[in-house]
């Protein structure tokens, strides 16, 4: 019987695969950095490489492997079979990048959105674990999410559903990146983040941070733990926009679990004691009481252990 | 072979029923004025007696009748059994009127949300056939929706998914019913239409319509179609803010198609243009491109053709 799985993870900064088992724990893990701007050749061959070599150092046995599971940020055909185009891998377009590792790995191998894929692990064995329905935001430089309905994920129609971050709460308001106004994305990323922390400083505030370019969301988180005003300010007001989000989704979709996740978790309840706050003065009592707001669990690894886990799904494999 | 089922629509106006056949055309139909503040027992031995009525009037065997489906505002148990609360009957508190039908007429019985069962009215047989995700909006003096995945409603954890009137577009924006600021539907509601061309009026602009508390979403519409500029620019404006918590679920939910129902949708194209023009500058391509927005096409029937579409759908009766 085949009881490893390969998650592989194509993160913008790093291409991670890990051997998992079917109780979602890694074995054995690699990480290599992406050739970000490379041609499709160059990054089909890191991922082939990526995988041989995690197969090569965990000394499993290939009659071992049930099958690959890919995660990927961007835009992902709704067969689930190429990558339309990727953020991270800009060169990347219109990649059958199933069919190639079907091919070269002979196993079964499913593709999935990133976040989704995330979202899937903190359902499988992470924050949302026993949840039928769940809705998971990533906050990171940017911010995603992935949805769960009735115990399966929901793609959208046109695969595109669960883009939380640009989720409009502010009409006319900030630019977002998307070219929108008022996205989420543009209040609450680490990125709107610190734009809006340096606009503090600019009006006057005073801070243990100096204004500069090399400001980070960790950098005011640090300070935040020092008790720096400005920083704890910031990290306060991240937190009630991010509370505005979450009463839509809570209006919305309803979701039993919510689980926030990425770089900003970091904050803990500097950002979580905000966002309750918020749901529980706007959203409805019928949903405010019995929605469970979570950080994420399995952190990082959410993504090699999601994508491991929809292959296992989607193969209906029973954990 | 039972050929007909009953739709019961528990209306702030009337209660109304229809003999509905297995092809969701409605054959007989009853409406009677609901004593809106009356004490239970009354309202009660309304809804049975419209019942009773309606079998009556059609002249269908009750061996002839599958069941009944009860569509009702507000806020059902998870069970889909009791009206915990409804604002068309504030002296309705936890009524299991399911209980009471089928001990009553001896026929099975579902409730439902009546904005759910209006969204599975169009889904089967109305606007949204053939779709298997759907958003419906139903835009009168507040804004109700509901939410069909996957080819099933989307009731959400605590049964209060679909509250797409409550989704924040502006934070800090205008105050709405539910004590929140920055509804939708403190914006594009009926009500909130004829408040926000009031203000127009109160700060000068122009109009055949002449300033007063008689004013209803219906004569601006008649107005804008004779050309009254400051009617247009409201209904222009209304479907600006409609676009945006459109764009907002293309985002989160990214169904097949999203239904607008109610009585503003007697704008038609007034209201349309705008909102199909800035969901499509707004939105994302991959969604905006296969998203069909389009109005109810059962109108004020959908209530009772999804009740008994939703009783049909619980029994699995195939149709």
């Amino acid at each position: 019987m085949s009881n490893y799985v390969i998650g592989v993870d194509l993160g913008g900064t790093n291409l991670k695969a890990g051997i998992v088992d079917k109780k979602g724990k890694i074995h054995s893990r690699l990480s290599i950095k992406t050739h970000y701007n490379a041609d499709p050749q160059t990054i089909s061959d890191q991922i082939f490489k990526l995988i041989h070599d995690i197969i090569m150092i965990a000394q499993v046995k290939t009659s071992d492997i049930v099958g690959i599971g890919l995660g990927s940020p961007g835009l992902i055909d709704k067969r689930g079979e190429t990558i339309l185009f990727s953020p991270n891998l800009p060169q990347w377009r219109n990649i059958p990048i199933k069919e190639m590792i079907t091919k070269r790995f002979v196993v079964p191998c499913v593709l999935e959105n990133d976040a989704n894929a995330a979202a899937w692990g903190e359902k499988w064995v992470g924050a949302a674990r026993e949840a039928s329905s769940v809705v998971m935001i990533t906050l990171g430089t940017g911010i995603g999410g992935g949805i769960i309905i009735d115990n399966k994920l929901w793609r959208g129609a046109n695969n595109v559903a669960g883009e939380i971050g640009h989720m409009v709460i502010q009409k006319d308001g900030r630019k977002c990146n998307c070219g929108n106004y008022g996205c989420i994305e543009a209040y609450a990323s680490a990125t709107a983040m610190v734009r809006r922390f340096k606009e503090l400083l600019k009006s006057g505030a005073v801070s243990l941070l100096k204004n500069s370019d090399e400001i980070t969301a960790k950098m005011i988180n640090d300070a935040a733990l020092q008790g720096d005003k400005a920083s704890l300010d910031i990290i306060k007001e991240t937190g009630q926009y991010l509370g505005i989000a979450l009463v839509n989704i809570m209006h919305i979709v309803n979701p039993e679990v919510i689980v926030l996740a990425g770089g900003m978790a970091a904050s803990g309840e500097l950002l979580m004691e905000p966002v309750r706050q918020l749901t529980k003065q706007k959203a409805f009592e019928a949903s405010y009481k019995d929605t469970k707001i979570v950080f994420s669990q399995l952190g990082n690894d959410a993504g090699i252990i999601g994508a491991a886990g929809c292959l296992l799904k989607e193969l209906e494999i029973s954990v």
